[in-house]
């Protein structure tokens, strides 16, 4: 039975023993065991009149086009206040197979998607069938529940999922959750000799972040790895993967029979005229490949709790079968709005509004760690910078919370600047294993999904220039 | 590894051998060999034309104030289309721990909360503090979200859940996918001896259904079961467990140290005088019960996605460190609506006016099935009737699906219905295991959460009188 039953803690202090159900299923007792969590400490509650370049969700509501359609179809309709089908509603489905499934170059079917010859690097197929409705797309309790259901969909007790540090910090429990051993490889930054404090100084670009391929060929010879999660654009990094860094993953999820989660919440914004590309549209991974986006980061609405998945039907009947019975259907009101956004935006330039929109952000946002001189990797996609904070000296003398006591630096450089500054940003290392901590303790994310605080978080940041050492 | 990659079934064909993912998890398998789902058979698709009184949403708009509240919110504010707080909106919090909470008789803590002495029934408790909502209201992604997450939260392979038949048919597959046991007792049913076809006969209560308490103790025995799931008022067969019912049930819970999962979504639904009493409410439970609400049954509006949990801080910090990696957080605009329509419903008659408007539908249902002389159990809870088809003759030569070769006679009775009738109707046994199917497959469920269409349905039922068999 259940090791918690034997870690009652009452009956420890003299008083009525306590039910086995004082510790939760031992699935959940990491989390409870890890410390400060980022979200608690960098939330508005700590921090009431801080500028907020926090957690990633936009200061605005919906465009008026897919506002409007929430609106109108909770006045006037019956059916958004009701059930979805499982499968999620049909005019969602739609919407999503026509105008996400324009870049999945979908083959006829998986069996006719061969590999490519061993050895050789799977290329963007050339065809391009359109998605089935009913088998091929599923919608999910956002993005976030699409994840989790592929999960309990396709792992069993002790597979393992590899994904690149620094991550999406749901990813670690969502894996242990179904039963998964979580594998971090880590990302190596660009190196720190190529940031410098001087604001004329090259900042990296978020493409310099390498992918460990020997690493990643290596850990899945052991024959336990069973699913690869690839999230591009990448969050917090803001890197776009490549074509050939997605062919090169594509052919090792091929090689070793891999499942990839190909997270690409942040399909709709790329930068610099980065192209974002999806590895299921890659030779031989259709069968193997479910990809994930979400209506809160293309059109604004991250309390809605919607999202899809897209792949074969193979893979898309497990997760509805585990979708269904997770949360049985998604919200309705949100599902028929995010419909007709995807049917308008592509006629009203939604798109290209919205990316300018967010370069212009990360503009301003980019211009203040220059005016302060520190330096950062420029993100092509997503809308994070991370920031090299190498330089930024604490005082000696400044306290923390306890908690942090055990926390990276980068803990300690969020909390003096959200102190000192009121302006709140996320260590890095809330997206890293304990293991790879050193590579990321000096980089701080700020999020640029932000009207019109951005300007003000730059004057506040102004504090803390005497704390940074002046490189030689 | 898996055992789906010794499942492949393309290499069977001579084709090249698909990639391990062509086959689900272990988990999910038995979801693919379970015959025809009653859902997508008994669906709107298949029967255009069908008066539907099978699957429990409501054919009407939540109510003005509640409606208004949703569009208001999603007009004026920005934050309504956010994320909300893993916990669930604060304002929502408040007023379930305000309204919903009244009822829980609450002690000042789990530890105060002592059981009473062995061998004697646990009695209401006289105590009334109130929910704390910080650590002991979660507010979940429908109720059915908030059920997964606890089992998340608390289940070890191998574990038992008790559940009595019939139950709510997602609780198998909840229970499967976190890796326990689920163990159906049947609640047995009236004898049908009670039961005649004359329209002036008794219909037995609903409550006659009786829970088989000698049973559930020596299941508990083992020493494997961990969960009881109480669901009271019951779907489908609208019983309102009574206080003798659920002080036997918790005299059970507290003896095996169980946890109670109280499924109470149809709390605000009792007609006959009947009071919903909560498990959670009797002395020594309130260490050992999560109890389960609905905003969509509350406020009819089941496509919003929001439900709760309430129990005490143990508990909910589980089931929160569960939920928030499954779907994060829930629908922001349904939570900032269903917490006005708590704040304002106590003040406007809402409730008394919903019990009203349901009692006279299950009037019009109950009606017509005394014209057709089908007798069927009283509902004192809920929306459903299981009516009684044990005098239904299906003639000999009636075609039913392939698929429905091997399914109970209700599946067949249903079909018969729908086909004879255009009514549709869920067969019982949908709600059962296997194994006790003889035990209600002469019962269909029929849902009266609809306005304007039970009168049709009575109207369209005419057509099966030949066929119903008169009692000597």
């Amino acid at each position: 039975m259940s090791a918690s039953s034997q870690k009652s803690t009452a009956a420890a202090n003299g008083a009525r023993p306590a039910c086995r159900f004082a510790e939760p299923a031992s699935r959940i007792d990491f989390e409870y065991s890890k410390g400060p969590d980022v979200w608690s400490v960098f939330n508005p509650i700590n921090f009431p009149t801080a500028v907020n370049l926090g957690q990633g969700f936009m200061n605005w509501a919906p465009s008026p086009f897919v506002k409007n359609a929430f609106i109108k179809a909770a006045e006037e309709r019956v059916d958004v206040h009701h059930y979805s089908h499982p499968k999620g509603r049909p005019r969602l489905r739609k919407a999503v197979a026509e105008y996400v499934g324009k870049s999945f170059h979908k083959p006829a079917s998986a069996q006719d998607d061969a590999p490519p010859a061993q050895g050789q690097l799977p290329q963007v197929r050339k065809t391009q069938e359109p998605l089935d409705v009913e088998t091929e797309v599923q919608i999910t309790a956002g993005a976030n529940g699409g994840i989790y259901s592929v999960l309990t969909a396709f792992l069993e007790a002790g597979d393992e999922v590899i994904f690149f540090e620094p991550f999406f910090d749901q990813y670690e429990a969502e894996v242990m959750y179904n039963g998964g051993v979580p594998v971090c490889l880590p990302l190596i930054p660009p190196s720190s000799s190529s940031a410098t404090s001087s604001s004329s100084a090259r900042n990296p670009s978020s493409n310099e972040w390498q992918i460990p391929f020997d690493e990643l060929r290596e850990k899945c010879k052991s024959g336990k790895v069973k699913v690869l999660m690839v999230n591009t654009p990448h969050n917090p990094v803001g890197k776009v993967f490549t074509l050939q860094e997605i062919q090169k993953l594509a052919a090792i999820a091929i090689e070793f029979d891999l499942l990839v989660i190909a997270d690409e919440v942040y399909d709709c914004l790329t930068f610099d005229g980065q192209e974002h590309l999806r590895i299921a549209s890659l030779e031989g991974m259709w069968e193997r490949t479910i990809t994930v986006g979400s209506a809160g980061k293309t059109f604004s609405c991250t309390g809605w709790r919607v999202g899809w998945c897209v792949g074969a039907p193979h893979l898309i009947k497990a997760t509805l079968a585990a979708h269904v019975r997770i949360v049985f259907c998604c919200n309705s009101t949100g599902s028929e709005a995010a419909a007709i956004g995807l049917e308008e935006a592509p006629n009203n330039g939604y798109f290209p509004k919205q990316i300018q929109e967010y370069a212009d952000r990360r503009e301003i946002l980019m211009k203040a760690l220059d005016g302060l001189g520190m330096p950062y990797s420029v993100p092509h996609g997503a809308y994070f910078i991370m920031a090299d904070a190498s330089s930024l000296e604490l005082p000696a003398d400044f306290e923390y919370p306890d908690s942090f006591k055990n926390q990276p630096r980068d803990y300690k450089m969020a909390y003096f600047l959200a102190k000192t500054c009121d302006v709140v940003c996320i260590p890095a290392t809330a997206f890293s294993s304990k293991k790879n901590a050193h590579l990321y303790e000096n980089y701080l994310r700020f999020a640029f999904c932000k009207d019109n605080e951005i300007e003000e978080a730059a004057k506040r940041l102004e504090k803390i220039r005497p704390f940074l050492k002046q490189k030689k």
